[in-house]
């Protein structure tokens, strides 16, 4: 039997995303906090009842996202991690979804999981938007979806607000009718000094924002979620499978939430770290540091391959941006002690 | 903004699968298991890691998965419950999607949340295959996919296995090629005096044999499974996101699958009050209880409507079938004590 004749044609040139793990002392690579926020005792009811389907419009983890984050509870779709979200934004809207790269990777796999077109538009020398070209794209092709990263991994920085604002402003004054949806992903907002796009729900209708908490301490329990318009939620939510986030995470990421002081002082630490991690980064001869406001720092390096191989030979895992940003590495923020490991063998290797 | 204008013509006319959450004292609508086999400790260990990112490849869980069915690891694809499963299989291979109805609703529900043609051909009046359609169609129409719920839901019966194999054969032997694939769900199978099609895998190429933990005591964790040739499996997990099982769900369904021997005392329960549940249905007067092979059982009954609001104002939630079965409702069995109330009050209230 001929499986390939039988798969969509725009699944037989799609790769696998690659996740192998690979044994390290040190893990580095994937963005995860270094710290888990779980200090609550699960008790024995929640995990009797495991044979109970999930509540599917997770009510209680929704309520309290809507606390926090001064919105309605109609303004929020959870998902099984915010990837999950970009699946159903795809699938609800279609494309051509349009990005800038280098940008999260999942965008651009999940339109071709889709079949959905991509239109992928370089960033500028300074990583920053080309607000030009993305206005002129939109205005010609006319994409149903547009997905900003910010903070923009792997690149770690912000795209400049007002470029942003102008791409969504553009986007939502389309002639003829309709506007391009603008999805803001601010995975990595909780580490940036720049402001989230929150505010500019109320004014904007065509803007989304997709929240997760995987970066901030709950990668192991697959939870994110999207702010937007409530027609914009319920459309979604026509695609969501009514089950997608299971009774624990639930359970869990809400008790999480109600630690915020925990949740900020992880964050505090690990801003700190990351800028102390940059200025020692900065003085180390033959890398260039590019300035973070995530909670990781990419860096150019002589010889990224032999480096990222060099590093991993001493335990220490940093993920390889070969064929994304060629020549640059990428380290997550991790505990002082282990970004005083990082940065002595680096040292060392140079 | 005109939000219907925006989504894609597919999503428009799609409504939500409808979870309302229903307050009551006995739960029988959703053909959950009424024990929770969730029995050993949660290492603190567990709990302090989940600032990590899941095994991308539940390697673990596989493994096990693999042993119990003896089949190797590479047959096996982990899915956020089997309709996340089902949803890939949709994007992997597209439509026509064909299945008998009344059936599983997912099948239709996420066929059209992807945009793909479905067929719907009925059972005949025994509820088993019409295998004549079937072949008629699959010859004309060259579906991608086939689903065949095995036991069927909301039936509760097996179609013949002869049926079955007739479809499986004449689908993989289409000329021109290629083959249609054919998905045995075997969501209830567990409680079936039917065997498994799992022993024609080698055989037929072109058969997926589909399954979940949620109908024996894991609802709440959201596992399911598929298993199938190796090169299925390698395109269908392109489209998988790449963290789709989360880390407690990888660790708790692995742990519970060690413990067969409660997993079976919990089945053969299940399926003794079953049979008892049947014998005295069938001694109601007004209503017809149909045969099942699942946990459930679907009966007629006089009033429908009515009968199931009665039956909820006295705190027992079973599930009505209007608009897929009319006049006939769907009852969970539960344990031996919910069945005696649900019995006791069906009988004050005919």
């Amino acid at each position: 039997m001929n499986i390939q004749k039988l798969v969509k044609p725009n699944i037989r040139s799609l790769r696998a995303y690659e996740t192998k793990e690979i044994p390290c002392k040190v893990k580095l690579d994937a963005n995860e906090s270094p710290y888990s926020p779980f200090t609550f005792h699960l008790s024995p009811f929640n995990l009797a009842t495991l044979n109970r389907y999930p509540d599917p419009e997770a009510k209680n983890l929704r309520k309290l996202l809507a606390r926090e984050y001064k919105v309605k509870s109609e303004n929020i779709l959870q998902g099984n991690g915010s990837d999950e979200l970009i699946y159903y934004l795809i699938t609800t809207f279609g494309g051509p979804v349009l990005y800038p790269v280098p940008t999260f990777s999942m965008y651009g796999i999940i339109s071709q999981a889709l079949g959905e077109k991509k239109i992928e538009i370089p960033l500028d020398r300074a990583f920053d938007l080309n607000a030009e070209a993305f206005l002129k794209t939109i205005k010609k092709q006319k994409p149903k979806l547009i997905f900003l990263s910010s903070p923009n991994n792997p690149t770690g920085n912000c795209f400049s607000q007002d470029r942003i604002l102008k791409v969504i402003k553009f986007a939502s004054s389309l002639i003829p009718r309709p506007s391009s949806l603008v999805v803001v992903d601010e995975a990595y907002q909780a580490f940036s000094s720049k402001k989230s796009f929150l505010p500019f729900l109320k004014k904007y209708k065509n803007l989304i924002i997709l929240k997760t908490l995987s970066k901030i301490g709950l990668a192991g329990l697959r939870v994110g979620f999207m702010m937007a318009d409530s027609r914009i939620i319920k459309e979604v939510n026509k695609v969501r499978l009514p089950f997608n986030v299971n009774s624990l995470s639930q359970k869990i990421s809400a008790e999480t939430l109600k630690n915020r002081k925990l949740l900020q002082s992880f964050i505090k630490s690990i801003v700190s770290e990351r800028k102390k991690l940059f200025n020692e980064m900065r003085k180390i001869k033959g890398i260039k540091p590019y300035p973070s406001d995530a909670n990781f720092i990419l860096f150019k390096v002589k010889d990224a391959d032999k480096i990222y191989k060099e590093l991993l030979k001493k335990g220490i895992l940093v993920r390889n941006m070969r064929g994304v940003i060629n020549g640059c590495l990428r380290v997550t923020v991790g505990t002082p002690r282990e970004n005083a490991i990082f940065l002595k063998t680096l040292k060392q290797l140079l």
